[in-house]
């Protein structure tokens, strides 16, 4: 990989895509994880590259959700161990959530690698490895959770995740947070929180948050989920991008 | 790399996907590549994934300048070398102009391979690996072209330019034909003609186009060219993306 020049007008955006690219020297990132980073810059740069008031919000309605849940599940896909491995073990540490590793394509070396690296962040206990638990509706390697980890979760968050997978958690009856830089994806439109935001804003403000309502009673908790209104912040999300400034 | 199921409701845009991973596995297309790949495809998402007419138009207007040319260039990166190899080489045999590989991420290896890869889809002559001028106002490998391509070159097409290059290119005084899929982009707002469509539907429309007016006038091609109007063709594809119906 050639330098990039400091005079380069986007070089901080190059640099990031080097940290995921980094990934995948690392067998992190897959292939198709780089080029589903393209398609989250497109997007993040339609919606102005910063957290939007709506996505804020929602940003709090799902620390809400994973302190009211018996059983959160963070599930961590190669894109998110390359750019947030720090961020998820510490939104893990709040909200007293479980890691779980669960790949589109999964391969038992991957799956290693990403352990090893959220560990090397701090992760005590990660999941994903068993893999023995199928989520019905889905084939191939795709379908695989652990059974004491997303298969046994009431709430999931899911960055980054392919539809299918979105969908056929939804139909478990799990309550799905999504974060997805595109409100019109099958996993935003599925998600019961939507989070249309860039995944390196979206854990810290998670984090946040949780942190911020750790001392919340549950009724208070259950108000802030109670009043989210996810058509309303996928509505936002679409008219930012139909109508925002491009310059 | 996992099969895909055939059930997997995005599977034609999933291999295609592969196509380009395969210009990866080939030495062809970069890392940075893919995620580039990865912008196109949001874009092209948002604008239907089909030729629009105002696109269609700017086709033409591309085709009339290089039959119109002195010395015409077809610019190939890693993503359009792994993407529609015999595609360009057909335009060019219509045209009669040059291809020149050009790399962001110059390497001797990717330029040898890509050439390679060129004329294994008939190109007779491939420039770029002299690389003995420089582009005026770029820093590092990015300036370097071919004294008698694209240095020389009176009219060039430049799929998925980098904006630094595209803007380089144009102060130089060459007529600069660019596909680019986000009409916002520096290299389309640089353009003299702008081609927001996907590059696997617009270099065989630009072929069948100037296959259709190879018997035309040179008056009949100025006249085309001076027809067009880039800035409405800009706006047509922005406001495409800002209303068009995303479902």
């Amino acid at each position: 990989m050639a330098e990039i020049p400091d005079d380069h007008p986007r070089h901080d955006s190059l640099v990031t895509r080097h940290r995921i690219e980094a990934g995948v020297e690392q067998g992190i990132t897959s292939k198709q994880g780089l080029i589903a980073q393209g398609r989250g810059e497109a997007f993040d740069y339609l919606l102005g590259e910063e957290t939007t008031p709506t996505a804020d919000g929602a940003e709090r309605v799902a620390a809400a959700h994973l302190l009211l849940a018996d059983h959160p599940v963070l599930s961590v896909n190669g894109n998110v161990a390359a750019l947030v491995p720090g961020e998820i073990v510490a939104l893990a540490e709040v909200t007293g959530a479980d890691i779980e590793v669960n790949l589109f394509n999964r391969t038992e070396q991957r799956m290693q690698r990403i352990a090893d690296h959220l560990r090397d962040h701090g992760a005590e206990d990660v999941k994903g490895l068993n893999a023995d638990a199928t989520i019905p509706g889905l084939s191939h390697e795709r379908a695989k959770v652990d059974g004491d980890g997303i298969y046994a979760a009431d709430v999931v968050l899911v960055p980054l995740e392919d539809g299918d997978r979105a969908e056929a958690l939804a139909e478990m009856g799990k309550t799905e947070l999504v974060v997805d830089l595109n409100p019109m994806s099958r996993s935003a439109q599925t998600a019961a929180v939507p989070i249309v935001d860039n995944i390196i804003r979206a854990i810290p403000a998670i984090t946040e948050h949780a942190t911020a309502l750790r001392d919340a009673s549950r009724d208070e908790l259950r108000q802030i989920v109670a009043e989210f209104d996810r058509g309303a912040a996928l509505d936002a999300a679409e008219q930012r991008i139909r109508n925002g400034d491009f310059e």
